[in-house]
């Protein structure tokens, strides 16, 4: 799934997106709650109609960012309290208004709102200053609780308020309520979650948490062990992953759904994905290279003719390093069109090599994703 | 004909400068110059390869910006010394050379280079401070040449240089090189230039040097002037013009062809233009409302479903006021596509009510139009 974090696949028209193949796009319910605001949103006839989009749309419940992005933050046994990042006012989210503002957005799949403590990982405080800011105000930095402790407290906070979204829930017959497991890096603690959340039937589940900075196989060790634990005959959803290595890994343990901010993120810096591996288009190797971004891709950057587009021929990495350079808006597009199509092909031969059994010729095809073969390959 | 000063029209793939009904781009040789540079457009097949139009493209000469943008310039009988915006490096300009790097882009049209003197206009140099600058650096500024005497010297200079530009031209066969006529605000000055530039044979013509700061009355006042001088069945092009009353105002006086960046620069700056008048969409009275930026338009922003977009509907102007209060690229895109419409739009129905002859239902459609309708409709 692409996101579309304020109601709009950065850059991409939803007529491009939907060339790209994709079918469900993300929007974040933070982002929304706080701007435009629900009763806007509502007014306007909901997600898919404000933000033009046909197909289904998918809403987390605005509990990540809270913890996560809010300048002041307070989590207590029934909500958690954050400033607004627009303009400083106080917003408080608990399960219940979570739920209804999702059932006012209006999406087709609506997310737990669950409490998502800040990953102890090293690199993720290394790495993103977000996510060391956001340790530091929680109960853990706040109070020296420990980790461990936090992790505990927030599992069966998880619990419970998904009872509480449930019960909120006012559309049920319209929209599919998820639950997601937590649990961290800890393989009991996700265990745990995994029975609870899954004894509260709903039609779909999600694992939260992963891919807040741990290394690739910390991401794999926690999806493989928790992803089985889901009913295996409805949507398994891995939030925020991946790159490629990671999501084949999760698709051998399970997992279904996927979204990432990676293929625009990276697009609009320059960095295109391609089968063989990642490319920077600002480098000045390619100021003269007429050849597309991938060749043999079928998006409509590297593609037009396919896509019924009259062009002269494929935009050339050229080109696309020139827009770049220039500051131009069409480099961006460009790219996040190219990358969003690249996880799709993906993903559709990912599709097919379940069916063919073939992961040899799929890793042939994906050496990038190779390393995320370890339960159908030997390590090479 | 819109703009894509880099090489693309901001925010808009081709084939959505295809949907907006435009035929002809233009492209700016002064950019092109300095950035990717004329080797590597070359090298790259071209301006219609390189940015992927499979129409007609123009170019114009960098006459223009290299005296109204370098930091430094100096210009003299031969040619005219810069700065480059981009690195600071010296670049020298003369006829042979601009027509060269022309040559190498390869549009369709491309225009001589000529001695643009900064206007005198007191308008200009309040509003834009750059043209003010201009005008200190050139000769009136640095040597109190009187501005008169300037311009004499200016359009003389202009003669002689499309006289070297036409002997330069290597492609005459496959690129139709327009003569601009300049004397600025002087209506016997433009009488000459007109005589002078329009007895060296070319397939067009082009008025140059207005619209630089002017009122709307002294623009129709020069273009009513000049445009009947020039050949009636040559195409007349009228320069960086403008909108939609000095667009009338110069086809009644016979001009055929028309660039302006307003369309793509206001669309960026959250102003449309609509047929009742522009609309800012920033504005808080749009933040609920649902209709589409003009009701009735058939651009792909205000009319998705015409275009063979899968769409709930049109795109709301609440939702393009989200995107612009949010910083998001999809505002820009959406405004700059309807604007470059609305613009196609009012070119085509004026051909048609000169066809019909019925002004008055014109002036009743695009009531902002009215003002330029001096030579067909009383005052009202």
């Amino acid at each position: 799934m692409p996101v579309g974090t304020r109601g709009t696949v950065k850059g991409l028209l939803p007529d491009l997106v939907a060339q790209t193949g994709s079918q469900v796009v993300l929007n974040n319910t933070y982002h929304l709650l706080l701007r435009p605001g629900p009763d806007t949103v509502q007014k306007l006839g909901g997600v898919h109609r404000f933000m033009g989009w046909p197909g289904p749309i998918l809403t987390d419940s605005g509990g990540y960012q809270a913890f996560s992005m809010a300048d002041i933050n307070a989590v207590d046994d029934d909500g958690v309290t954050f400033r607004s990042i627009i303009d400083g006012r106080e917003v408080r989210l608990t399960p219940e208004s979570a739920t209804r503002v999702q059932n006012q957005l209006g999406a087709d799949i609506i997310m737990a709102f669950d409490d998502c403590p800040p990953s102890q990982t090293v690199q993720a405080e290394e790495a993103d200053p977000r996510l060391a800011r956001a340790l530091k105000r929680d109960a853990i930095g706040r109070r020296g609780m420990d980790h461990a402790e936090r992790l505990r407290i927030a599992n069966e906070r998880t619990v419970r308020w998904l009872e509480r979204c449930k019960a909120a829930h006012g559309r049920a017959d319209e929209q599919a309520l998820f639950g997601i497991v937590q649990g961290g890096t800890d393989l009991d603690q996700r265990s745990w979650s995994a029975e609870r959340i899954t004894n509260i039937e709903l039609p779909g589940y999600a694992i939260g948490g992963v891919a807040v900075g741990e290394p690739a196989e910390e991401i794999a060790r926690i999806v493989s062990h928790t992803a089985p634990l889901l009913p295996e005959h409805k949507p398994r959803y891995l939030m925020g992953v991946g790159y490629e290595r990671d999501l084949v890994a999760a698709v051998l343990a399970g997992v279904d759904m996927f979204d990432c901010v990676l293929p625009t993120r990276n697009g609009r810096n320059a960095n295109a994905f391609t089968a063989g591996g990642p490319i920077r288009l600002r480098n000045a190797a390619y100021t003269e290279d007429p050849s597309p971004i991938e060749p043999g891709c079928d998006c409509p950057a590297c593609d037009p003719a396919r896509h019924g587009w009259q062009a002269p021929g494929p935009f050339s990495r050229a080109y696309i390093r020139h827009l770049f350079m220039s500051g131009e808006m069409l480099g961006p597009i460009l790219l996040s069109l190219h990358n969003v199509r690249l996880f799709q092909r993906l993903m559709t031969d990912i599709r097919r090599t379940i069916q063919e059994d073939d992961w040899e010729g799929f890793a042939a095809r994906w050496p990038q994703a190779r390393p995320g073969l370890g339960q159908v390959l030997p390590a090479v």
